[in-house]
């Protein structure tokens, strides 16, 4: 990793940057599949299907019975690992319903806020030789926790037409109502539109390639909705003189191996952990599968050395990072220095696999520092929350007045008019109440 | 307004169908201008400002004496009504604030969010002869709620240089930090890439035209957040028997004078109640300043009469109003039903207007169908919760095992080992514990 030390502050934000990617010519890519698909349909989706995953095929739904014989083929251990993490993913995502609160903002103005699930939501699994399960159980399991009617997953047949059966397993596992072979841009064209065998959705969720990314960014523009922009993914590490550098080297590597175009940081406030944990980290670089990807990531990434914890947490909100370990003496004392970040990891046995995996947070993140203004993935991500809100006559007396003023200020006399119409009923209405009183 | 009666099923799909509006050229025009301004920033947002709005404009900043002067140009009356909307706006976003939750998802793994604010929003405000001032309400107080440290205001200069001092006002008062007087595509590019003068946000807020429309959704391509995709303005209302017609032409004439593209819907189970609202509406429609906007809207407006409430609600959903007000007998009973809506009225006295200016609830919401994924802007918008985590020695045995299994799986052998190194050390220094133990 290259190794920077206390650059001057001039260089932050520089330093903070991103790896450029070059969209221009991908979105007009996307705008010709999507034109294609609009037009004609499940024939526009094949025609890329056939062309880019499986030759021979003819259809995208997959059958009950492919779903439900991909058990066999995995063995008890994944599929109780499966067990735990969906436990925990389950029980963090729980917590996140949030109860009824109603406000009597004035004497007789009373407001709320109710949760309502997204009907139709559609999840994008990519292929590839590595299957991403996990995703499927970060994404499905709050949607039904939500309520959403409508669970559809959309990931690439491989060559000979197949999906690995732990997507299918797991999928089937957390309530999925409809899987279908199709990925890359024409996936998401289709959920998009809707195509005869393929159902348009309220909104997409999942991660996926340049293309699929460009094509998410693309659907909302059709009013679609999307989880949120994404990019490669990153972890950035503080670490003192109290961490396991070997264990940071573990977690620096974890996101590395994810792509090339992965980025890692390290910030210290000691030299001598940022070159303790750099020779680790080339130690176990030479044991990993995966090791040529790795070295790439590392090309894009670095170490900095601070003076001091606090500059470090400035520069990481400077960067937003999708992940953030801290492994440091007192985590919970910088934790409340944490601006911008999509998930935090605190303390020396928070890896970032845990989240990624199992302990019950959502490793669907902002990264390209969209944390400075997007959320991860949360039960939030499947619902609506609706205002409600219900005035009595004592009510719109309080208000109306204000309302009247406001209404007319802003030139517009029929929002004025409708109070000052319920304002005269009230008023006559009380009058006759007053008159049949004082009568008898 | 054109009435329709009992619709077969078929055509409702079609019946819930907003006016198409054309985006193509828009896109163009939005691309062209925020190439522009990339790349010679003040310079850029001058030429359109200078072209579009004020000839002789040379900067943008708003002096803060001419901020402070706005409030001796607004009356008493306003100043008092603009505090009392104020404060119920200020109630309903705090009662949004979320507790920290901890939850130990499995012994010793503890997971919990915590919100942090959005650092830099902007808020823009369309010019125009109505001064919206209650959007900077609506906008300003739950970002100042949220603790956003930097919030800036942009809307267009009338063709003196001048912005209604019902805006100024307003925002100084709700602790606007900034306000430049640029409007348009140039102002949302400003935003977007930053300039000498006008500074880059996070997340981009309001409402706007066409123009405005568009060139937040191409912001979002360049990473900068938004609150939400928009379109016009409309209400749907249900209303049965208990309504008073007069009262629900009134709230359907409070959406037409929006704009000459807002659309109003009125759906009843009573064609009676559907003529005498339609009566009622003609006959205040003569009344109106903004009658030919009024007149316009109502072109694309349609009363449609169902069989039964039930077969309404159906209705709404599909179409996913932005105004939902339910002027009927039980409203609470029919409030359950709905799924798609930005904001629910309730009841005879809660006209939209309440909503719209003073009753607490938040008046920016979800149109043109977006309400099927999208909630209206709250306290949420202006914050990320951000996800935390703390595993203990503990957590990480009960966990580790199943971790290892999944990242296996997913041929992801960094993030197995970021876990296993870890269960080696707890597990070694156990051992030495223990040995340790049976020597005393």
């Amino acid at each position: 990793m290259k190794i920077i030390s206390n650059p001057p502050l001039r260089r932050w934000e520089r330093l903070a940057q991103r790896p450029a990617l070059r969209q221009e010519k991908l979105m007009r890519t996307v705008e010709k599949i999507f034109s294609e698909i609009r037009k004609r349909g499940d024939k526009a989706v094949l025609k890329y299907s056939t062309k880019f995953d499986y030759p021979s095929q003819t259809a995208f739904p997959i059958e009950k019975e492919t779903v439900e014989k991909a058990s066999e083929a995995l063995s008890e251990r994944l599929k109780q690992a499966i067990e735990l993490a969906k436990h925990n993913i389950e029980i963090f995502h729980l917590s996140q319903r949030e109860e009824i609160r109603k406000v009597e903002t004035t004497q007789g103005v009373v407001c709320w806020r109710e949760s309502r699930p997204i009907e139709r939501v559609g999840i994008y699994i990519p292929g590839g030789s590595a299957p991403l399960f996990s995703t499927v159980l970060m994404l499905a399991i709050p949607a039904k926790i939500a309520g959403c009617s409508e669970i559809i997953l959309c990931t690439p047949p491989n060559i000979y037409g197949e999906i690995h059966p732990a997507i299918l397993y797991t999928a089937n596992l957390v309530g999925v109502n409809r899987i279908f072979a199709v990925g890359g841009i024409q996936a998401i064209g289709a959920m998009t539109f809707g195509t005869e065998s393929i159902p348009k959705v309220d909104k997409i969720f999942g991660p996926g390639n340049q293309y699929v990314m460009a094509a998410k960014k693309i659907a909302t523009l059709y009013g679609t909705a999307i989880d949120m922009p994404a990019g490669p993914s990153e972890v950035l590490v503080v670490a003192d003189e109290t961490c396991n550098p070997s264990f940071v080297a573990s977690d620096l590597l974890s996101q590395a191996e994810h792509g090339p175009d992965s980025q890692v940081i390290l910030l210290s406030n000691n030299k001598k952990v940022v070159k303790d944990i750099d020779a680790k980290l080339n130690e176990q670089l030479l044991a990993l599968p995966r090791k040529e990807i790795a070295e790439e990531a590392l090309k894009n990434s670095r170490a900095i050395v601070f003076d001091s914890l606090e500059e470090c947490m400035y520069f990481s909100n400077l960067y937003a990072p999708e992940h953030l370990i801290l492994a440091v003496e007192n985590p919970h004392l910088l934790a409340r220095k944490v601006v911008n970040a999509g998930s935090v990891f605190l303390g020396n046995y928070s890896c970032e696999s845990a989240g990624d995996y199992a302990s019950g947070t959502n490793h669907t993140l902002p990264t390209s520092g969209y944390a400075k203004a997007y959320s991860g993935v949360s039960l939030d991500s499947f619902i609506k929350k609706i205002t409600f809100q219900q005035l009595s006559e004592e009510g719109l007396l309080q208000i109306g007045p204000a309302i009247e003023v406001m209404a007319e200020t802003e030139q517009l006399y029929a929002h004025k008019n409708a109070v000052t119409l319920r304002l005269g009923e009230i008023m006559s209405k009380r009058l006759i109440d007053n008159n049949n009183e004082t009568n008898i």
